[in-house]
């Protein structure tokens, strides 16, 4: 089995992954995966103003969205939406879920949505599943950062689809971003609006360049990662029975049976 | 379109549709559930220590599982298992997550599992899709009132299934209960585990009967609902999509076509 690992940040994971190139997807119907979140914003790792109380550090609810170019969830450089402001900012998933939904009746851009709980501490795990279609082999998903003013990691319009199949594994390296609508450089800053608002961009060690910025590790060359992603191509046995499924026995062929 | 509310409790729910009757469902074979969970948790309906800071009043995410009467989440006056324990105290989904998945290999009792972001305030939304089936048709799930020592809400083994068809909508208010592993009475009470453990409880206006308990109202004879949820069955055509979808357009059409 040929496992990727991508070791590069979530752009240039998208950027390598030309979007637009979803048209080009000639696999098999549907694909499904499992998709393991894990946290890695340990203590050691991360020891400067790590969140020790009320709340300690931890992660929110997952969601995410499988999709065609057409759709965006979030882009680096490029401004949040409302959704994305009230999900990074507060974990709040309301707004954020009614845009895609509406990104699906509107422009048929959108294939599903998905959702893994949430992580209570900075180093667990969460999964759930996700589907991919020809037409809609994008995965973009985002994770809140708690505490933090309006940091996530997540994935922009990662492509599962090659050619004409599947992507079997991979593994995403994550790193944390800013949302550029809260202008607080710590963890726990209280809110402080930024207006006008900026457009996302990446957290780096050296960048917000201010000593008081949580991430700010001037002897580093580049963070950690502060999480990772892997997607897990599901066998074709178990397509049919609905997400989010974990790792139950394969029971499709029971109820593909009593169907016909 | 007939709409049930039931009115009553959620144990009271469950034992007005009895365990054990899910293999008296003869109706076709999968039904799929848009699932909406409101919380109703406001200052105004519940005064006594509301919380306001650090956290406010929210909800986790919600996770959720479809089954028979061979496996059970949650059971009032039982105890709790492990993986409620975690849900219920910490929000941490990860164990009962890995239970769920073991009943479902070893048992045969779990068809699939769901689950919806958070709430990041008291009265909020949130909603995902689940899927039964004639063998798996009982809903139950855990959402953990946030902040608090190990209060929950939920529902245990709600049969949807009526005979020969699935129930079109029903909602069901929710009250809140204890896990019986943290000794806490307030909302924002320091860990103190329970040894030995406790059953799980529910918690009402005069139990447990002590004034520094957060939901001690003597004078109302029940407490408000503190949340409701409403499972409205989908139409057939979207069927075949994989959960968590949400009021996405009826696509299956055209992927069905497609497989075909």
């Amino acid at each position: 089995k040929v496992i990727w690992t991508v070791l590069v940040t979530i752009l240039g994971c998208a950027s390598s992954l030309p979007v637009g190139d979803d048209s080009l997807c000639t696999a098999e119907e549907l694909a499904k995966y499992k998709i393991i979140f894990t946290g890695k914003w340990s203590q050691i790792a991360f020891p400067k103003q790590y969140p020790l109380y009320r709340p300690p550090a931890q992660w929110s609810s997952l969601l995410g969205v499988t999709h065609s170019s057409d759709y965006s969830m979030w882009k680096k450089n490029e401004y949040a939406s409302n959704g994305v402001r009230d999900f990074a900012e507060k974990g709040e998933a309301w707004v954020l879920m009614k845009e895609i939904e509406e990104a699906g009746e509107k422009i048929q851009s959108v294939h599903g949505i998905f959702s893994a709980p949430a992580i209570s501490s900075g180093t667990g795990q969460t999964s759930t599943e996700l589907e991919v279609h020809p037409r809609h082999p994008l995965v973009s998903f985002v994770v809140r950062i708690v505490p933090s003013p309006d940091w996530f990691v997540g994935i922009d319009s990662l492509n599962l689809c090659e050619g004409d199949h599947w992507t079997e594994e991979i593994s995403v390296d994550l790193f944390p971003y800013d949302a550029g609508t809260d202008s607080g450089f710590t963890f726990s800053s209280p809110n402080f609006a930024t207006i006008p608002q900026d457009t996302v961009t990446e957290i780096t060690c050296s960048s917000p360049n201010h000593p008081a910025n949580s991430f700010y590790y001037p002897k580093l060359k580049i963070l950690p990662p502060i999480a990772q992603v892997t997607m897990l191509k599901m066998k074709k046995s178990q397509l049919g029975l609905s997400a989010p499924f974990i790792n139950l026995p394969a029971k499709s062929n029971e109820i593909i049976d009593s169907v016909s």
